[in-house]
Order: structure tokens, then C-alpha cells, then sequence
């Protein structure tokens, strides 16, 4: 699988003339050699030549960590005392003297970038994602499959959530059971998990706190990880005891507007259609001013990536697209919704993954 | 606090002739603003001018998490339709027309450098930890007992364990024990926990997995996390019933090797000379081929961070300096050993923040 993905990114390299990809932190380096590196100051970076073989440069100590891809990629460990900065440049000029253009990883740390545009002074940098993007972005069927897994333990971690009490506990205890619940779920990593009670949901972002949860609260949770690779991530909101009309009318005007993005989510409709979609409901009914983000963002082996869902994107839905579709309405100093599920483009029209109930769920 | 600090990082600015400081996602960004960028693709940016207020360049959507400080710096938050790389580049240039030298964090994603570097060409990029690591890597006294209350919680933990089951449980689940007790002994965040069984362990940044930890079984426990801010480490090694004579040897040789580096960290020794007096005791019984590591890295608000204690490294240490001291010895294919301390150097000599036993833990 790996060595196919390879070639298939060394033929955009071509295409792109591109001489060499530079893989280290981030999700193209397990994508195209099933090893993640560690996001550390001892450099890891694959050396992928155009039209040579792949090289992973590693740290010694973490070697042993690799699974190794004899048909993708050999090894080569480097010891403490070594310059792995010195020993990827050396790998680049000697299989191809002439190279021009290195495509760098995105999440690849400014310092090893920085050190890398120094050794290498002939070399113009660009972003990797020019060249694994495409590839990334449409999901193959067991990319699906694993996505579809991933949702499916949220979905429980959603519905267990119903029965579950709220009044009395922090944000910060009801976050502790949201990633043990993903972890028991089967996710080798719980990515967030997003607390946020009353007025705090109206910072979109808002991190768990010491705050108790008491009656009459809207709960906002946001949660997802990582399982066999791939990324979950859903929004469900909480009632504790009676739900004010206010909220209740909210809800429903964002429920429909989640409804119109996932239904506007047909192939070769653009992005910031979707996004349109979904405005236009929140909008109409007034609350236009309160939805002060994009609606989704793509989903794969990142929790964040292409395609987003966003005014200005243009790009129309293909089969295999998988992003999410989470509008929100944020009424500062008094509470906060959003309601989120991811959804795949599929040529029988748009798929949900998640299926957890999506009404307001009361709570004690 | 945080003007203070900045006032420091604008004097060395100018030592060094960096005319801007660019800080996103790392160490640098909560450590003069108290703010952490979350590592995701909506660019977060401190633009702090030499000569000039800063300006925290932030998504809307996150602005809310900002604890603001008027006499730091001001927001400027900017919409999902907006460029952040065109708002902070005008930035620059508005402030310095004639801006030459940027300093860029050292954890900035390569694509956030990549177009500052195309928006900015007049520009000279380097690390900011040019500028920022004389500052961060001598400790004052509340960092130092910010550091202090961050051991004192994973020695608890370590402690605990020593009573804990291991037989028949999976390395996994070891692992998650290791999270859970950290968070609950207060710290926000749990960083890592290595949790290696038998010969895994001879892996030094294993990967927990389903492995069952079986009687006669040395396991490797390595874990740490951050508290208010700053981060804790530890390693304690455990033994499933009987000790293997051959472990007892080598692990009497660790202790040894690990007690010679602490005591060696005195004000005015190089950091490689500690990393020596570690190794000259392993190589000396004999496993000077299974060190497969430096001695140790420092530690603050990021996990691993200057000064490292390895080969080549002269900086003497000078009161302040926090770090580790962990050497290890690791028999391929049959057990590893590792044990570590963070050490803090003082004018009264090498003082370690760690106190739990380090003898091998007898477990059940």
C-alpha cells in the first residue's frame, strides 16, 4: 500500500517538478510509510527523490519504533552526535545534484526548515501539501471504512452521554470522561474533548474548566480522536433539567441549518455552497451575526484537513470527500451551540457517519 | 510578568540585530504572552517589533480563550475569510519599513514560514530561540517550583505504582493508569507514558501496546505531563516477581551511572561533561554499546528543551538550569533499563526534584 501511494506522489512530484519530498512531523508521513514521527527536537524526515528510492533519516533510539517497508523505504538512523540536518541535504545532493525544488512537509518545525534552506541554498522550498494533497483528500473505501469506525465509537460516547449526570461536575471531570470513554471506545488517542457549560460555549474553542455544571445549563461537547489512524469528531449539546424557549428555538434553527449543509453536500456542488447552505438558515433567522466560523473542515488522518468547508473554496465535492458540517450560534455572555457530524460525498448523494441522536439531550 | 519578559526578549532583539519576532504554536508564545497557540491550520501569531507594541494576531474564534494583557500586547483578530500571513506581514511593514531580520518560533509549521517568506522577501529568517532560549533556559525561583510541584506529582504517582498490580494487565492499560493518575494529581495535560514490557523495553520511545506484562517481566514506566504550565518526567523501572540476576547487575550499574551524572551537574560543568560522567560508568561495566543515548535534555514549559546534556554540548551549567538525567542500557531482543531525575543545578550544588525510591519496584 505504502510503496503504491509512493509512486502515486512521485508522479504529482513529476507533474509538479518537484525533485524531493520532505516528509517529518504531521499526517503525509504515515500516510506514505505508515510511521509517525515523533514531534521532538531529534529530527526524523523521509527523503522521497523523484526518481530514486525513499530514505527515512531517523533518530537510533527511535528506529526500533518503525515498521519497516522494505518495498517503500530503507532506514537510516542517525546517533546523538550526529547532524541529521546534515545528513538529509547529503542525501538530497548526492542522489540528484541538479535538484531544484524541495516540497517540505507543512507541520515540518520552522527550525528544521530554516537549517534545511541553509544547507541546501539552491533549492527552492514549497509546501507538501501541493504534492499529497490531492491524493490525501479523496478517500479511498477503507479510508471510509475507518473513518465510519472512528464515528461510530463517538456516536456511543454521545448516546452513553444522555444517561449520564452533569449537574454538580466540572467541565474538567465531564472532559476526563469523554477521553476515557474514547480511549475504552477503542482510539489509540482522544485529540480534544471540548467542556464547555453556559456562557463559556460561546467561545467556540473554549477549553474544559474548574466551572460546575448546574441546572439549567446548555453543555456544549466536542469530542474526537484517533482510531487505527483516522480521525473522529462530533458535537452534541446537553440540557441540565428544563430548556429555556430561547434555547429551543436556537436549536432548531441550527439543527435545519445542519440539515441544509449536509443536504447541500452533493457531488460537484463547491464548498462555500455547503458552507452557504448552512449559513443562509442561521442567517434568515437572525442569527447570522452569532456563526462566526466556517461550517466544516475535511477529516482523514488529520482531524483538520482539505477539503474545508468555507466561503472562498470553490472546490466541488467529489466521491470521497469526507469533512464535517458543524454550524454554531454564539450569543456572547450567555451560552453556546454547535451540532456537528462528519459526512462523506458519495455519488447516492451526501453520507453521515455519525448517527448519534441529534436532538437537545435533557440531562440531570 | 509577561511585559517584563518582553522587555528582555526586545533587549536581545536588539543585540542580535532581529528587527521582529514572529511566535506561533511552542514554548515561546505562552512563555512572554501566556497565551498557547492550538496547533492548528487558522494561524496564530505574536508579532513582537523591537521597537514597537506587540500585536497578538489571533482567529476570532479563539480570541475568546486570549486572558488578555493590555500591557503585553493587543489582539487582532482576524475572520474566516481573511489571510493571516497578508495581515501579519502588513504588520511588519508597517511598523518597520525597513525590517530585515525576522526571528520565527522554533515549532512554526513549515507552511506558515514558507509564506511569510513569499509575503516578506526582503526578509532574513532565523529561530527564535536566538533570542528567546538565554531567556527560558535559566529557571527562576517560581519556575523552579512550578518544576518542583510537577515531580512531586509524578512521584506520587511512582511511588503508588510500587503497590499497583502489573501481572496480566496490558501495557496499555498501564499506560492509561499512568494518564489518568497524573491528571489526577493536577496536571492539565499528560505528555507521554512509555509503558515497555521485557523486551520492549529495549525500544527506548516504545509505543504502549496490547503486549500482557507476564511474571519475570522488567517493566519500563517514562512518563510525564505539564502543571500550571510546566512540565514533569520520570522514569522508574519495575519488576514482576523475581529479578533476573543479570537485571539486578545492570540496573546496580544504572543507579551508579545515573548517581555519578547527578552528581557531576555542579555550576561550571559542561553539560557534555555530565553526559560523560553518566556513560564512563556504563561503558565501564561493560555496556557502553547499549547507551544508545544522550544523558539527558532540560526541561520547562516544553518537555524537552535546552540545555541538553550530550557530547559536544560546552555550555557549563550555571544556577537555573533544569534537565534530566537518565541514562539507560538496552539489550536488544531481551529488557532495557532506564532511570531518571530532573536535576536542577545550584550554587549549593546538583539538586534533584525527583524523590521517589529508585531501587527496582517488586511488583505483583
Amino acid at each position: 500500500m505504502y510503496a503504491e501511494r509512493l509512486e502515486r506522489a512521485r508522479a504529482r512530484m513529476r507533474d509538479l517538478d518537484v525533485d524531493v519530498l520532505l516528509l517529518s512531523t504531521g499526517a503525509d508521513l504515515p500516510y506514505l510509510s505508515g510511521y509517525e514521527a515523533m514531534p521532538l527536537e531529534r529530527l526524523t524526515m523521509l527523503v522521497v527523490p523523484a526518481d530514486a528510492d525513499a530514505v527515512l533519516v531517523i533518530p537510533t533510539l527511535e528506529a526500533p519504533r518503525v515498521v519497516e517497508q522494505p518495498d517503500a523505504f530503507e532506514l537510516f538512523p542517525w546517533d546523538e552526535t550526529d547532524d541529521p540536518i546534515e545528513i538529509v541535504a547529503g542525501l538530497v545532493a548526492g542522489i540528484d545534484p541538479d535538484a531544484r525544488s524541495a516540497a517540505v512537509g507543512d507541520h515540518t518545525w520552522a527550525r528544521f526548515v530554516l537549517d534545511l534552506q541553509r544547507a541546501l541554498p539552491a533549492i527552492q522550498f514549497r509546501r507538501a501539501s501541493d504534492v499529497t494533497g490531492p491524493l490525501r483528500v479523496v478517500k479511498d473505501a477503507a479510508e471510509i471504512a475507518a473513518l465510519q469506525a472512528a464515528a461510530s465509537v463517538v456516536d456511543d460516547v454521545a448516546r452513553v452521554m444522555r444517561d449520564r449526570p452533569f449537574a454538580g461536575r466540572t467541565e474538567l471531570e465531564v472532559h476526563r470522561e469523554l477521553v476515557e470513554r474514547m480511549l475504552e471506545g477503542g482510539h489509540e488517542r482522544a485529540n480534544f474533548a471540548i467542556v464547555a457549560a453556559g456562557a463559556n460555549a460561546a467561545s467556540p474553542h473554549h477549553d474544559p474548566s474548574e466551572r460546575i455544571i448546574e441546572r439549567g445549563d446548555v453543555v456544549l461537547c466536542d469530542f474526537g480522536g484517533t482510531m487505527r489512524g483516522y480521525c473522529s469528531d462530533i458535537t452534541r449539546m446537553f440540557v441540565v433539567g428544563d430548556v429555556d424557549p430561547e434555547v429551543r428555538d436556537a436549536y432548531d434553527v441550527l439543527v435545519a441549518a445542519q440539515e441544509a449543509g449536509v443536504q447541500a453536500a452533493t457531488v460537484g456542488t463547491s464548498c462555500e455552497a455547503v458552507d452557504a447552505a448552512a449559513r443562509a438558515v442561521i442567517a434568515d433567522a437572525g442569527f447570522g451575526d452569532y456563526f462566526v466560523h466556517r461550517t466544516g473542515h475535511g477529516i482523514g488522518t488529520e482531524a483538520h484537513e482539505d477539503p474545508y468547508v468555507v466561503a472562498g473554496n470553490r472546490t466541488p465535492l467529489v466521491p470521497g470527500h469526507a469533512f464535517s458540517v458543524e454550524p454554531g450560534i454564539y450569543l456572547p455572555g450567555r451560552f453556546g451551540l454547535r451540532l456537528e457530524d462528519i459526512v462523506v460525498a458519495t455519488d447516492a448523494g451526501p453520507e453521515r457517519l455519525n448517527r448519534a441522536p441529534r436532538d437537545l439531550a435533557i440531562v440531570g
